[in-house]
């Protein structure tokens, strides 16, 4: 079509003016909600917290507040580890969260968080929204009355902060951990004592000594923690966290009562908040990194290849056993594993490579 | 708080049905508009195709079809490379394309698309979003009467199909090549003869002998193209695309004049059709790169070090010349460049160091 034909296509359809204006005001009949969102992190922390709250606004801003949803932290209503129960009881209409707590709820749950050894941010997005994850994780959230939407990633954590060295697998053993997940299993068969502990209480542990060891995020969220006061060493990479999803679920049958129009707000707000907060994590961490290594002197370390190759492997039998407990679980992981084949054969052509390259021959 | 005070609470705020209604329903007058978007890509093309018609019916959901948009394929009203003239001048509301087009309409574009040895997708993101990106492209687009938005990026592209062996930067001389943006800029410093094309050109040109070698996007949709039929070497990595951004702008004063409900609306829809078509092709790349390699018995082969050396250097020389004729072009570049510095420190301890561990043990 020419130039011609498209200015008269455009004349037809009341483009003219570009404004675009068609007919009269419509007149629009609503009703009002008020939401109470619960959340495991203490209230405005960096990426985590403040990614709840951005998602709250953006969902308020785009329905002309016929849906405003009001955050807590972390024990203002619920303690951390309860969201999930007090959501599925629609004790509140929201919980901001990470699948990875609720592993004692169905052995499905860490693969809609994180995965030792498992897949990055940007491809766990995929596999969520295009590899058939997201189906898995509807069904299972389903049997506990819960509609669960990827609402956030931390991208690749760190490896946690230590006090002694890590030379071999030998030197977990007995080592007083926060560890949560897989990656504490994986830990535990290494004799590891693992302690499960909410974020804010981490500094605390380690100051008495309740714990010597611990994971929380990566710089950016580690160095507002203040880890860096009580632990000496930083590790890494981040082998058991590799791109950890933060959940925001809702009761599910107050979703289902809304409107189509609030339903699809509600959807693309969660998906546009997953890549936002990985926005504001990839942006911060570096920054982090840089005045906890240089203001106050924490050493980074690299898990020796033995260390990563033994992890790896037991990795592989900690996520297959826990798999093989279940037949959901089993269905859910052979998904999973099958997407992550793919996902490392790309990436060795695309993204890994590609930042290799970057890497060997940065000169600008 | 504790449970107690937690349900008490719950009462007062008339959380107790789970369903959290508010008062009457309330009367919203609106005011509807039809739109068009004109596209760069074939209509229904995957990924960037697909992606222009996704943005374009999660806005109607999200509005109640207050904003609906027809989206055309290039070529239906307006060539592919006129699309960003049509927008400034308000002949269509909005325009899907890339900033890599527009070189010619100012030094600083390509910042805004993707830079040969520049940031990933997820680094793209987090620059525009936390580093400062998104201001400077506003400000340049405000100077054509546009507002931009990234609303979708192909990931890593590969390096191109050719008929010869790289074996050293010489064998690009003399080579008449499709290869738009600054990476054809840099082939041409080493004598190949590059050929501006829109997409759907590409097939017959290779055919007819009119270029020799040509890159597009990556596996998923250049087996779309069929350029496997044509060409036998596929290179990789994406050296010059590492990330390529695909805008939606939308003629400003149009943008303007909508509500602020319809402004969110559009802002969340497009940050959430960033990431979503990511995920499209992280998810459909190595599906058709098994179908390249295994049936249509495509050639993969690595760009040698040597040469991946020589093109980032030359890249460092064509992206500083490029911004060091215009001021506008040297603050984008300088802020560009800040943060591209800090990412390749964090992904050499985050993502890329992640990627290197799990190849190197990868066993499940």
């Amino acid at each position: 079509m020419n130039r011609r034909m498209f200015l008269t296509n455009a004349s037809r359809s009341a483009m003219v003016t570009g404004v675009g204006l068609l007919g009269a005001p419509a007149v629009h009949a609503t009703t009002r909600y008020a939401w109470t969102m619960v959340t495991a992190w203490p209230k405005d922390f960096p990426g985590v917290g403040t990614g709840a709250n951005n998602l709250a606004q953006h969902i308020a801003r785009m329905s002309d507040q016929r849906l405003t949803i009001t955050v807590y932290g972390a024990g203002e209503l619920v303690p951390a580890f309860d969201i999930f129960d007090a959501v599925a009881a629609g004790k509140a209409e929201m919980g901001h969260a990470s699948a990875l707590y609720w592993k004692a709820k169905h052995p499905a749950m860490p693969f809609f968080a994180t995965v030792p050894f498992g897949l990055t941010a940007q491809e766990m997005e995929a596999w969520l929204r295009y590899g058939g994850g997201e189906a898995l994780w509807d069904a299972l959230y389903t049997g506990f009355n819960l509609k669960p939407f990827a609402a956030g990633n931390t991208g690749v954590q760190m490896g946690g902060w230590f006090n002694k060295v890590i030379n071999t697998v030998e030197d977990f053993k007995g080592l007083k951990m926060r560890f949560p997940g897989l990656g504490g299993d994986v830990l535990a068969r290494l004799g590891a004592q693992i302690v499960d502990l909410p974020g804010s209480d981490i500094l605390p542990a380690l100051q008495s000594g309740a714990i010597e060891a611990a994971e929380w995020v990566g710089p950016y969220n580690d160095l507002a923690f203040g880890l860096h006061t009580v632990a000496q060493y930083y590790y890494w990479p981040g082998w058991h966290e590799p791109g950890a999803v933060l959940e925001c679920m809702i009761h599910k049958p107050v979703y289902e009562a809304l409107p189509a129009d609030l339903q699809a707000i509600i959807t693309q707000a969660m998906q546009a908040a997953y890549s936002d907060m990985l926005a504001e994590y990839t942006a911060g961490n570096n920054t982090a990194l840089m005045t906890l290594v240089q203001t106050h002197k924490v050493q980074l370390r690299r898990f020796p290849n033995a260390v990563l190759g033994r992890l790896g492997k037991i990795s592989q039998e900690v996520v297959a056993a826990l798999a093989a407990t279940d037949p959901m679980a089993q269905k859910v992981y052979q998904s999973f594993h099958a997407f992550r084949k793919h996902a490392i054969e790309w990436g060795q052509i695309g993204e890994e490579a590609y930042s290799l390259a970057r890497s060997l021959t940065s000169t600008f």
